[in-house]
C-alpha cells in the first residue's frame, strides 16, 4: 500500500491559506492591541492569550526554518519543535468565534458536562469489563495457541473500544467461538451504551442552538432599533 | 483477494437497462421540444439543460465505440472519454424528478444548507486538530520507528475522517498508546460531533416531506374537483 | 488466520435444539390439520403452507441424509441439496407469530412500504453517481497505476455501499487524495442518506408497537370478560 | 503490526489506583461490618456479597503472586488463576453505586427489559437467515473455488453480526457478485433492525434519568428540610 501521494500543488494551496489567515489575525490581533486603552488588561484577557497561542508557532518555525533548522532534529529540541508546529493548526480554532455552530457546541459541551462524563463512565466500565474477559477468553483459556493479538489488557481495551463504536479496523479481532459471541455482545451493548446519553447531549445541543439564534436574532433586532432611534 | 467476478449476464441486463431508459428519455425530451411554442425558450431552461447533458454521453461514447475508439488510449482524449463515460450515469438523476423521497431531499439540502455548513466546520476542525495531534504521537514523537502512515498531516486526517465516521477501513491505525488513547476520544467525538447537526437536518427532512405530501394531496384534490366541474 | 474452531458440543446442542422445534412444530401442524374441519381449506391458507415449507427441508435432508447422500456431491443435485439444506433455517421465522416485536415489525414494514423504497432510492442513485465517480478518480484518471480495486463501476459500487454504510472492511479503499476526499464526502453524505427514511421507519415502528400492545391487552381483558361471565 | 507498546509507567499507575481503590473498598467494607449489629445479617445481604466477591480475587492472587506461582501454570490451577485476576476487574462494578448515570443505567435495563429481548431476537433472526443464505452463496453454490471464511453456518453468522452493526473488521468479507448484493442488504436492514428497538430503549432511559434526578433531588431536599427542623 503506497503512502497518499499529495501532490505540491495543494501542499503550497494549504500553506498560501495559512498564511492568508494568519497574516489576517495577526493584522485583526494588532490593530485590537493599538486601539485597547489599557495595554497592559489586554494582554490578560484569556481570548487574546488564545490568539497570541494561536499565531506565535507560526511565526516561531518560520523563524527557525529560515535559521537553517528544518525540524528533523533528533533529541529535545527536534520534538519540541515538532509540538510547535502541531500546534500551528490552533489557529483554525480561532475561526469559532465566528460560527454560530461552534459556539453553539461549545454551550452545549458546558452545559452537558454531566452527561459527557457520564459517557465517558460508561465507555470506561464498559471497556474494563469486555477487556477482561476477552483477554480471558482469546488468550488466557487457549493455551496452546494463544491469540497474541489479547496478550494484556490494555491490549484488549484497544480492541472493545474500536468495536463498541463499531469502527472495527481490523487489526485485532477474535478468533475462537467463545471471543466472536462475546464480540458480538460488546457491539451491541456498545451502540446501546453509546447512543444513551448522546440523546441528552442532542437535546441540549437543540435548546442551545434555538437560545443562541434568538439571542443574535434579538441582538440584530437591537441594532436596527438604534438605528431608526437615531 | 480477487477482482470482484461481474458475470456478463447481469453486465448486459444493466446495458439493456441503461438504453432502454436513454431511449424513453430521449423520446420523451424530444417530444416535448416538438410540442414546445418557443424552440429558443425550451433549450434555454435549465431543466432541459440537465436532461441534455444526461442523455449526450451516452450517444457521443456510442459513437466514439462505434468509431472504433473503446476509451483505453491514454493522454488527454482517453481522460475526456472516460470523464464521458462516468457521466453517463448522470441519467438517474433524472428519476429524480419522479420521487417524492428525492424532492424531499432536495427541499431539505436548500434548507438545511446552514446546518449542512455547521456539519462540515465541525467535521474540517475536528480533522485539522486531531489529524495534526496523530501525527505528532505516532510519526512526530516516535523517533525510532514512526509509523509512516502517518507520515504527514493531510495522511493523517484520511485517518481522522475514516476513524470519526466510525468507517475504520484498516489501511491505517494508531499503534503506541497515546496514538490509540487519542483514537479512541478521536472516535467517540466523532460519533457525538456526526450527530448533532444531523438531528437538524432529521427535522428539517421530516417538516418537508409532510409539507410536500400535503401539496401534492392537495394538487391530486384540484385535478378531481377540476374533473368534477367539468 | 485459523477458521472458526465450533466445538462439535455445540454444533450437536444446535442439532438437538433444532430436533426438538421441528418435532413441536409437526407435531401442532399435524394437530392442526386433524382437528381442522375442512382439509383442503386448511392446506390453502397461506400460514400453513409457510409451515410446511419450514418444516419439509428437514425431514428431506435426514431422508437423503439417511439414504446415504450427505450433500457433498457436485452438480445440480449437490446444489438442490445445499439450497434445500438452507431453507432448514426458516423454521426460526415461524417463532415470529409469537413475538409482538417481530408483529411490529411485520406491521411496520407492511405501512413503511413507500419510506423502504425511498431508502432504497436513496441509497441506489447515490451509489451509482459515487462509484461512477470513485471508478473514475482511483482507475480513470491514474493511467501509471491504477487502483485495480476500482476497475469497474460495480466494483466501486461494493466500496461505495460499504463506505456509506460506514462498515469499513477494508478490501477495498481509495489511495488517492482525490479519492479519499470523494471517500470523506460519500461516507458523511452516506451517514446523513440513511439516517433520513430511518426516523420516519422508527416514527412509525413505534407507533405500531402501542397499538399492538394495546390491541394484546384489550384482547386479553376481553378473555378475561368472558371468563368473568361465565 | 507490534503489539501495543505499553510502558511499565502507566501499568504501575493502574497498579496503584487498582491497590488504593481496593483499600478503600477493603476499609468501608470491614467498618460497614463492624458497625452493623446483625453480623450474620450483613454477609446475607446480596450488595454485600457482590462486594466481598469484588474485593477477594485482588487478595488471592496477590497472595498467590506472593508464595510464588506468577499464574503462568498449565491446567486447570492456571486456568483458575487466570479468570480468577479477570475477576479483579470487577471492583470498577462497585463504582456504580455512585453514579446517577450507572443507576440510571441499570433501572432502564430492568423496565426495558422486554425491549431488550425484541432486539435480541430481531438480531438472532436475521442472523439466522442472513448466515444461512450467505453461506449458501460464499460456499455452497461456488463449487469451484469456495470461499472458505463461509464454511460453516457460525462462521458466516460472523461475518453477519459484525456487518450489520457496521463493525466490518474485514477479517470476513464476501467476494461473489451475489454475496455482496446480499451483502448491501444485509447491513442496510441491520442498521434498520438495530435502530428500532433502541428508540425505545432511548425513550425509557430518559424517563428513567428524570425520574431519578428528581428523587435525589427531593432526598436532598428532605435532608435540608431534616436540618431546618433541627
Amino acid at each position: 500500500m503506497p503512502p497518499p501521494h499529495l501532490s505540491p500543488l495543494s501542499r503550497s494551496v494549504f500553506r498560501i491559506m495559512e498564511a492568508v489567515c494568519i497574516g489576517w489575525f495577526t493584522a485583526e490581533c494588532t490593530l485590537r492591541f493599538l486601539v485597547a486603552r489599557n495595554k497592559w488588561d489586554f494582554l490578560r484577557r484569556p481570548l487574546n492569550i488564545i490568539d497570541i497561542i494561536a499565531i506565535t508557532p507560526y511565526y516561531v518555525t518560520m523563524a527557525l526554518a529560515g535559521a537553517g533548522m528544518p525540524g528533523a532534529g533528533l533529541g529535545v529540541a527536534g520534538i519540541f519543535l515538532r509540538v510547535l508546529r502541531m500546534m500551528r493548526v490552533f489557529w483554525l480554532m480561532k475561526l469559532a468565534r465566528h460560527f454560530i455552530g461552534l459556539q453553539t457546541l461549545g454551550l452545549t459541551l458546558r452545559r452537558c458536562y454531566r452527561e459527557m462524563v457520564m459517557l465517558m463512565v460508561f465507555v470506561f466500565v464498559a471497556m474494563a469489563i469486555y477487556s477482561a474477559l476477552a483477554q480471558l477468553l482469546e488468550h488466557g483459556l487457549d493455551t496452546d495457541s494463544p491469540n497474541s493479538d489479547y496478550a494484556s489488557i490494555p491490549a484488549a481495551a484497544w480492541w472493545v473500544i474500536i468495536s463498541m463504536t463499531t469502527v472495527g479496523y481490523g487489526d485485532v479481532y477474535p478468533v475462537t467461538v467463545a471471543g466472536r459471541v462475546l464480540g458480538g455482545f460488546c457491539v451491541v451493548s456498545g451502540i446501546v451504551l453509546l447512543a444513551l446519553p448522546i440523546t441528552f447531549i442532542y437535546h441540549s445541543f437543540v435548546q442551545c442552538y434555538h437560545e443562541l439564534k434568538m439571542r443574535s436574532a434579538r441582538y440584530a433586532r437591537s441594532l436596527v432599533a438604534v438605528d431608526i432611534m437615531r
